[in-house]
């Protein structure tokens, strides 16, 4: 279990002490402070046990170098892909664009995943790709989605134990909306999509960062 | 500052013994674990100021109920919309639909503001409005995008002193894109349109919460 402290002014004061004249004992701090050893015993154990200090025996303390936001990095290292994907909506190659956008509204997604036979992603494409196609001049009834959609091996994909913060930064790397949760196939043909992470889903983990829950 | 430390085993045993049999003195405390008071002191103060536990006099120590997440919700409490606001896409309301979709393609956003004289709110339109329009039977360049944005009062908004995380909130409670970041007019002749918050921005808030900072 982890839990957060605010340091009290004296505390601080230690560590500042540490910093600029580390490697220093514990009653030379004290001497500083004109307090007792005994006195300062708890914040030296407090600061130690919180890593911010390293006692050495026979030559004092030191500060580690330690920054503040431990717990909030063990909090998002626990945060997988698994956890948050959502289901992901697929199509055939051979589905027309005007399918594709009309499948777009019934299942109210943003991406759809294109894929060939056994689920594997050959494409995807975006609400952008489907804009760009319906102001052009061509029948988006006669369009096959495969001419308009962004094909493998140019896909960013993750995986389910890859953690949210990490697909999260590729979204933004990126420039996407979008990431197939992909599982590779056994045979080595190719990758099934199992899932998806969108921006949706980034904003919905950052949300329930905030609520009240235990760490 | 805020630090946070790993309870160790006796710790977390001290914290369970006063959440099942508080109010309980160190006395009884240190009898249960054979140990000393004084052994447990460093122990008791650590778990007092980080607030899980309380002292009375002539009482003992109890359990206070908090949680462990205070220095998540200190950090999310700093998170105001001022700080990661991005700039408005703004257009006139007779601009027509076909120079909005190019007006988004150039822009490269998911969402466009459509303002009055003095830059006041009166509609919004997303890829997803203007996708529907795309399919429809009438002439982009005829459209004027009045016809098609969603209109004041129905647009949810946002001003720059909230936090993020309640920007957030909105965007995942009514399924949007994108919130108008909003400043009421003295006169109260309607709401200037000053930035916007996307889900784009909630997800590059979420990785940069990973990255190393000092708290």
């Amino acid at each position: 279990m982890v839990i957060t402290i605010e340091l009290t002014n004296r505390q601080e004061l230690i560590l500042k002490i540490v910093q600029e004249e580390g490697p220093i004992t514990g009653e030379q701090i004290a001497e500083k402070l004109n307090l007792t050893r005994a006195t300062l015993r708890p914040d030296l154990s407090i600061l130690t046990m919180a890593g911010y200090l390293e006692a050495r025996p026979r030559v004092g303390y030191y500060y580690s170098g330690k920054k503040g936001n431990q717990l909030l990095k063990e909090m998002l290292n626990k945060m997988t892909v698994k956890d948050y994907k959502a289901v992901p909506v697929v199509i055939k190659e051979d589905t027309s664009v005007y399918d594709a956008i009309v499948t777009m509204f019934l299942e109210d997604v943003g991406t759809l995943y294109v894929v060939k036979e056994r689920g594997t992603l050959a494409g995807i494409v975006s609400r952008k790709d489907l804009l760009k196609a319906a102001i052009g001049k061509q029948s988006l009834q006669d369009l096959p989605i495969s001419v308009i959609m962004t094909r493998m091996p140019n896909i960013i994909t993750c995986q389910i134990d890859d953690l949210l913060i990490e697909a999260a930064n590729k979204l933004i790397q990126y420039q996407i909306d979008s990431i197939p949760v992909v599982k590779p196939l056994d045979n080595g043909e190719g990758l099934e999509v199992i899932g998806r992470i969108t921006k949706t889903t980034i904003a919905k983990a950052f949300v329930e960062l905030g609520k009240e829950k235990e760490v």
